[in-house]
This record gives structure tokens, C-alpha cells and sequence, in this order.
């Protein structure tokens, strides 16, 4: 097989040799006259399994001169060739896309000419940035046409990480609250309810704080939650003063400076029937549970992020990872006008 | 059994409940006379415990109102608190320590006047700072005294996750290295070499990058080790010019602000045998192998840090967790004249 290099592309010529590599793995964009042409990605991958020979003004080109000429032609080749590779030697078809995806992906065993596509891919170099909301608009027009998003992140050594993105939807079974008002002193970090009667009330309905002994211990977030719907009285144990809403938010947010964000999504959580818990073992913010804490795993691991939030990709990595390894979903909360959740999953395509 | 609150302690005058109160579970501090002083923290755990009685002027204190003594007069009390009981209900005897340290902690059936003290313990918070410097200091002192340093970190539930740190020694039992010179290209954020026969040598030897066909992939900063160590010649993809290992530095650093860093905690690490490799999939920087990556797993998991880094400590627990979930040691190499490494376990004590 022989093709000739021209520019950015590969034109093979002969037209039993061009319908060879077309038909076998869909090669190519059959053009007028029965030739084929060939992208660089498509030229370099073919002259690397030896199923192709690439000559320029009659010599014949090396695997490291095509290289060098894609990674000149085509933007972040070395990236793109890793995950253009990996996909093909999975066997699937893969074809360059025009717009804001890297390449499109048949389903194992379909053609271009018989499937609908079923993933768009971005490859990914885990130095680029996550970047959410980028990510989110990308993701919307991938759903809108049905497609599966999948994001390949190479890593320093070439290996590659795969993710499928989706929007997700927490609901949960726990409806009751704390029916009655009930008071607490604000001590330090925390606040706690001392009557015995009331912190059992408290801890039951709907599994507010912890009991230590006879006393409920609740978070700063908790106390928030339940201040915030009337649920509570708060004191300073410092001065005996009463404590307002206002006045409550002010201090947790000093003492915790993303405060307000973590409360958007623990309430959005809570009033969609979930049980809602720190989730600082796993260096997430919230572990939530379907139902009663005490007699099922959480599901959900729930980190809470401005809808403008960008970070590194191995923070994602990692989170996404932590998450696998204790058989729990990871979800993104991103608080805007309202609170959407992004699932990540790391997948085998 | 009665005691009087007096300022910062409660005092046990009657001879015969202040032995019985010492006794069992050395609370409390013997005084001339037969008496017993109680620390607030002991008498809030007696209290709460149904085993002491507190009276100030003729009048019982109730548990609300001693813990709000207790907070007032002792410097994070609330999470102290919560490590103290948690520690006695363990059954460990706990004494208050006079240093940088909250407790003193004695082996199981051990007691004040019969052992040495087997923990030091730090009751955090987790909205606390982790502080390495600070931290390795306190790790020296214990150490030097034969102690274990335990990091008590309250999460904001008081929930209590306990660490053991110690210092680490990796060593590994690959001492080959790729012999000759050899060349390569730089495209983009990797090294390539393409001579078949030159790449599977720097391959085989000292498991350096991965080979993708017949091509050699070295990672930035193993091209960095092999550069400064005179075993190869690098030229630009785009330029065909020769770059030298200050220029290659250079540019390795505009891709990756902590490159630098990262070298020198590679570096060590092969020059005490390992095998490393990127981390990302874990979030971290390194994998670390004792031997040949394609025969074992990789023992450690290795993160480079400046011997100044602070961090907030959901980062820490959440680079051990999943080390943990790994079944791998996290190491934190620090950066400073040499490379020391930490290493932070979970444990129950």
C-alpha cells in the first residue's frame, strides 16, 4: 500500500488499495475517482501497524517524519494520537470530529455508514484544567443529540484514563424533621443540645448530630439548616446572648470560609429527602444516604463547587478515584441559581 | 462522690472517694492531705459519667454548665473533649500533657506510675492547619523520647480519625540505568525516541517510559533524569535544534509550575534504587516500585512537597484514605537541603 503525502493529508491513489483500507476499519474520506484520502492521524496510525507505506516526492516518509509533521498540522496531536490509538486497537471505528469533540466513536461493531455515533471524545492532557462550566455546556450538546461523553485524560506516561460524564439526580426517603422548636449553645465549632429529651428529638428525626452521652452534638452546617427553618434557638455559650440566623451564618462562615456555598447543597440535599453527613474522611465535603445512616452505606460522596469552578485534573482524578475505591458515587454540587449535580465515573470504553 | 468547683479545678477533699475516684483510672492529681484535684476535663468526663457529683458554693453544677466552665478556661476544649472520652472509653488512662502535646496517653493497662507514656497525642481540628514544619518538629521531640506521635483530627461531626506518623526510608533494588548516550525529540509535553533498538534499551534499562509500537515515550521529567545524568541528547520537534538540559528545565517548568520540585523527590528516589512513575491516576504525584513495575505493585505512593507546605487538613486525609484504599503507604517527600519522607498512617489506637 502506498499513499502520498500532501500537505495535511494522505492520498492514496490506487483505487483497489484505497477500498481496501477504507472497508477494513473505515480509513479515510473516499473521494471522487475512486481515491482515498487519509488524515494524518489516520496516515500515522496506519504506517505504525505497517498497513501502509507514505511516500513524499517519491521517498518514502518514516514513522518519526509523519509524526512530526501531525503534531505540526494538528493541535495537541501527541494527546489526541495516545486516545486516537487506544480506541482503535479497542476496535472501534473512530473518525475525527469537526466541532468541539476530538473524534466520534461507533458503537463496538458499527460503521459510519450504518450507526449512529455513540461517544464524543475530548482527549485530554491532565495538565489542562477541568473546567466546569465549559465542561457542562459540552456535555448538554453531547445529551441533546444523544451522544455519550467521554473524557480521555493522558497522563504524564501516556496512559489514559476514561470518564463518562452525566447529569445526576439524588432523591432520597427520609422526610421527617425535628418538629418543635428546641434551643442551643454555640460553643466553639459547635452546638449543643443539652436537654436530654430534646437532643434525642432532635437526633431522630431526620439524624441530626451525634449523642455524646447525653448531649446532641450538631455541626455548624446542621445547626444552620435547622436555624434557618425555625427549628432552633441558639445561645453564645460565651456571653448567654441569643444568637440570630444572620448572626450565626456571619461566624461559621469565619470560621469556615465557604460556608454559604456548602450550605446551597447541604439544604438542596436535605429537602430532597437525603440524609446528609460530613464527608471529611473521604476529603469530600458531604457522604449522603437514601435513608437512615445508621442501617445503610452512604451512596453519594458530594462535593460542593461554584458553577465557575475550574481545578487541576488530578484533583478530579483523585476525587473520582477515592470515591471507586469505597464504592461510592462521586457527584459534583454545583451551586448557581440552583444546585445541579454532575456524576463522574471512570469507565472502560 | 462530691467535688468542689474551685476556679479551673474540682477538688475531692473526702479521703476515701478521691482514692477511689484516683484508683480507678488514675483521674485526678493526689494532694497532700488525702485530697485529689481534678483537671475540668476530668471532672466534665466523671460528670457526664455519673461518677462524680460537682458542687460550687453548696450548689450542684449541672453538665451544661461545667462543659461551658471547661470551654472557657481551656483552649479548644470542645475538641479536646471529644478525644479525651473517646481515648478513656477505649480504656487507656489519658493525663493532661504540660507541653505541645494535649494528652499523654499510656499503654493499655498501663498507669501514670508504673509505665512510660506509649502516645503523645494532638487533639486538631479539621479546620485546623496542617502545618509540616511544626508538625516534624513535634515528630522530632516524641521520637527522641521514644513516644508515638498520634494526630487525634476531630471532623465536624466529632467524629475522630487517628494518624501515626513516622519517618519512612524507601528503598529500592533496581540499580540499572540505561549505559550509552542515546537521542530523542521533543514534541509537545513528551520526549520521543523513534530508533527502535535505542528505545527498548533505555526501556529495559531502569524501566524508563513507555513504549507506544516502536516508539519510546519518556515522561518530562524522565527526560529531565536522563539529561542531567549525560544519557541524552535532546532536539526540538519543531526547530531541529539541540536543547540543553537548562533550556529543557526551562521549558519542562512553563508546562509544569512544580517541576523543579518534582525532580528533585524523582531523583532521590532513583538513586536510592526505585522505580517511579507518574501518580495521577491517584492523584498524587509519584508511584513508587521496589522493583520491576511489570512484576509488583507499586508499594508507595509519593507526594513532593516544600519542607514549608501547609495544607488544610481534608487534603491529608484524603491523600491517606485513598493510599489506604490502594492498599500503598503515602509518603510526603519534603523538599528542603535533602529529601526526608513522612509517612501517615491510619490507625485504631
Amino acid at each position: 500500500m502506498a499513499g502520498e503525502l500532501l500537505g495535511d493529508t494522505v492520498l492514496v491513489r490506487d483505487e483497489a488499495e484505497a477500498s481496501q483500507i477504507y472497508n477494513k476499519g473505515f480509513y479515510g474520506y473516499p473521494m471522487s475517482g475512486g481515491c482515498l484520502e487519509l488524515d494524518l492521524m489516520e496516515a500515522t496510525y496506519l504506517l505504525e501497524c505497517g498497513r501502509l507505506e507514505v511516500k513524499e516526492s517519491g521517498e518514502s516518509v518514516l514513522l518519526s517524519r509523519l509524526t512530526l509533521r501531525a503534531a505540526e498540522t494538528i493541535k495537541d496531536f501527541e494527546v489526541s494520537y495516545i486516545v486516537y490509538r487506544d480506541l482503535r486497537q479497542r476496535g472501534y471505528v473512530v473518525k475525527a470530529h469537526a466541532g468541539d469533540f476530538n473524534f466520534r466513536v461507533f458503537p463496538r461493531g458499527g460503521t459510519p455508514t450504518s450507526s449512529p455515533t455513540r461517544y464524543w471524545v475530548l482527549a485530554l492532557s491532565e495538565r489542562s484544567l477541568f473546567d466546569l462550566k465549559g465542561f457542562m455546556d459540552q456535555m448538554e450538546q453531547a445529551e441533546r443529540t444523544r451522544k455519550t461523553l467521554l473524557l480521555a485524560v493522558v497522563d504524564e506516561e501516556g496512559d489514559i484514563t476514561y470518564y463518562q460524564a452525566s447529569k445526576a439526580f439524588p432523591e432520597g426517603w427520609e422526610s421527617d424533621a425535628p418538629g418543635g422548636l428546641t434551643s442551643g449553645v454555640f460553643i466553639e465549632h459547635r452546638v449543643m443540645i443539652f436537654d436530654q429529651d430534646e437532643a434525642e428529638r432532635v437526633h431522630k428525626n431526620g439524624f441530626f448530630g451525634k449523642m455524646i452521652g447525653s448531649t446532641l452534638q450538631l455541626s455548624l452546617i446542621e445547626t444552620a439548616y435547622l436555624q434557618e427553618h425555625g427549628l432552633i434557638e441558639l445561645r453564645s455559650a460565651a456571653s448567654g446572648r441569643k444568637i440570630s440566623p444572620v448572626g450565626f451564618a456571619r461566624r461559621a462562615s469565619r470560621l469556615q470560609p465557604d460556608f454559604q456555598l456548602r450550605l446551597r447543597v447541604y439544604t438542596d440535599l436535605r429537602e430532597k429527602g437525603l440524609v446528609v453527613k460530613t464527608g471529611f474522611k473521604y476529603g469530600c465535603h458531604f457522604r449522603v444516604y437514601e435513608r437512615d445512616p445508621e442501617k445503610i452505606h452512604a451512596r453519594f460522596l458530594v462535593h460542593a463547587v461554584p458553577s465557575d469552578y475550574s481545578t487541576i485534573w488530578p484533583e478530579i482524578s483523585r476525587a473520582v478515584r477515592l470515591a471507586h475505591g469505597v464504592r461510592k458515587e462521586i457527584l459534583f454540587g454545583m451551586v448557581g441559581e440552583k444546585v445541579d449535580y454532575l456524576r463522574l465515573r471512570r469507565v472502560r470504553p
